[in-house]
């Protein structure tokens, strides 16, 4: 695995130093420097600098998103959106830091929210290993609360439904008050998404994470059927308009569309609170899902 | 630009000469070098030899596919599918060479079809340029049947829909009996698509392609409704499962889900032929819409 760092170094001072903007990726989708280094970099370097300045002369990351974007055609999720979303994020870290202000708080004013300096954090673990039994991956979790988090999540469907049901039971027995969150990385069709949701909906999980592929609307509205819980998938959606589509179609009151908070957001930061709401996000949405939504994406 | 070019080495000797496979992609999507570097080839190099060979003892670009996308998530559409399918291309090539024939008769022979030496291809051309008024369109065009196109494709959605009009009237007035097709690349929402079926009809027009979003199923299903002719979408769709997904809901009837020419086909070549079928394409589908999948992609 390799791991991508953008710095973008720009020509302003602040307290003696230069202000530098770094991104990070890495994990997953990696491998994202020769689409950096070869195609949307440059095109950030070659724009005219006035082009990519707001009306306060300074750095826009949303014109620096535009130069990034030209000439690209719709499409192409997952990977480039994290290598543009990894520049977008050193683009946001060097405006930040060009008004002397942490990012969640630029953030939050251009919106007109309230900053909330505590950040809901979870703990995404519980992989598959070979000769991992249920006193270890209980060990795992317990590992996690002892650090501090309040919400673990782990794999489903690596293993057969029945053996997912005693890891799950497992897990909630060793987490006490604490929340379970369950993630099927894309790995269901609908069958199989429905036959977990029967047996999902018998405990009391934080949510139910990418039952099939990401761009499976259909399936993602079918299984709100069977599904009364929070669920969640989106996160190598990239486009607006597909997140549109997804969440017009894929049961938005009860999907949060969430994008990573460990890896850079596939429609960039600037989407994050600017660009992508959900239109049809009925006032109704649980509140486990609007929690998630609030603190992993929007 | 950059271009990839991939060059798979085997230990194999044919009329004295090792056997190399080779791959290429450049155009639109470029910069896959550092995936096909830090996270694509080397799972091919550190496979075990013996598991890449089928039952002929041969390198097998199904088993290297499997190699190619362990521990892949769904999803990844576009750039992901490209540095694969530049590898794949290089696998299927050095197949062909250790088999002493061409790609397209080992296809051919692999499923039980008739290998056709002719292979439909067409001019794709038709961009906007500052300053190119309809005589440089038509001027391109005649350049193209010159060479010995019988079909040529053109851009439209880039300038007002009556100015699209004169230059598709322009187009057919310059090139007589041979075809002409229109690419939105996916510009469209589904009232622009609809406004723009609306003209397009009035045409007899070799297909209609990439009008919205190519991952926005209900789009291309809606747009059916107003199209009567052959559409195509889907070149950026990489997942199989996606696939499936686009052509249950996408008018299947009468969309191609297509693959490049010029490019690495989004879902490797091994899917050209076999992984892909389309469960629900009616036997009316029309002519020009069968030809089209049958040159591009089936």
């Amino acid at each position: 695995m390799t791991t991508s760092l953008v710095a973008v170094v720009t020509d302003q001072v602040r307290d003696g130093r230069t202000v530098i903007g770094y991104g990070f990726n890495s994990n997953g989708r990696y491998g994202q420097g020769g689409l950096i280094r070869e195609r949307f970099a440059p095109r950030l370097l070659q724009a005219v600098p006035d082009s990519l300045l707001d009306e306060h002369g300074l750095l826009d990351p949303h014109r620096a998103w535009a130069a990034l974007m030209q000439n690209e055609k719709p499409g192409g999720h997952g990977e480039r959106s994290v290598a543009v979303g990894t520049i977008d994020m050193a683009l946001w870290d060097a405006r930040a830091k060009l008004e002397g202000k942490p990012l969640f708080r630029l953030l939050a004013e251009r919106h007109g929210r309230q900053a909330d300096p505590r950040v809901f954090v979870y703990a995404a673990g519980g992989y598959y290993h070979p000769g991992k039994d249920l006193g270890a991956l209980r060990s795992e979790m317990r590992g996690y609360l002892d650090r501090g988090y309040t919400v673990v999540k782990m794999k489903i469907g690596g293993a057969p439904l029945d053996e997912d049901r005693a890891r799950i039971e497992a897990v909630l027995a060793e987490i006490g008050s604490a929340r379970l969150a369950v993630d099927a990385n894309g790995r269901f069709d609908l069958e199989a998404a429905i036959a977990y949701a029967r047996m999902l909906r018998d405990y009391p999980l934080f949510w139910y994470e990418e039952a099939g592929d990401p761009l499976d609307y259909a399936l993602q509205a079918a299984l709100a059927e069977f599904y009364p819980g929070p669920m969640a998938t989106g996160r190598t959606c990239s486009a607006t308009r597909t997140r549109a589509t997804c969440c017009a179609t894929a049961a938005c009151g009860r999907t949060a569309i969430g994008c990573s908070s460990t890896a850079p957001c596939p429609t960039g930061w600037s989407s994050i609170c600017a660009r992508w709401t959900c239109s049809r996000r009925p006032a109704g949405r649980p509140r486990a899902a609007s929690r998630m939504a609030g603190t992993r994406c929007r």
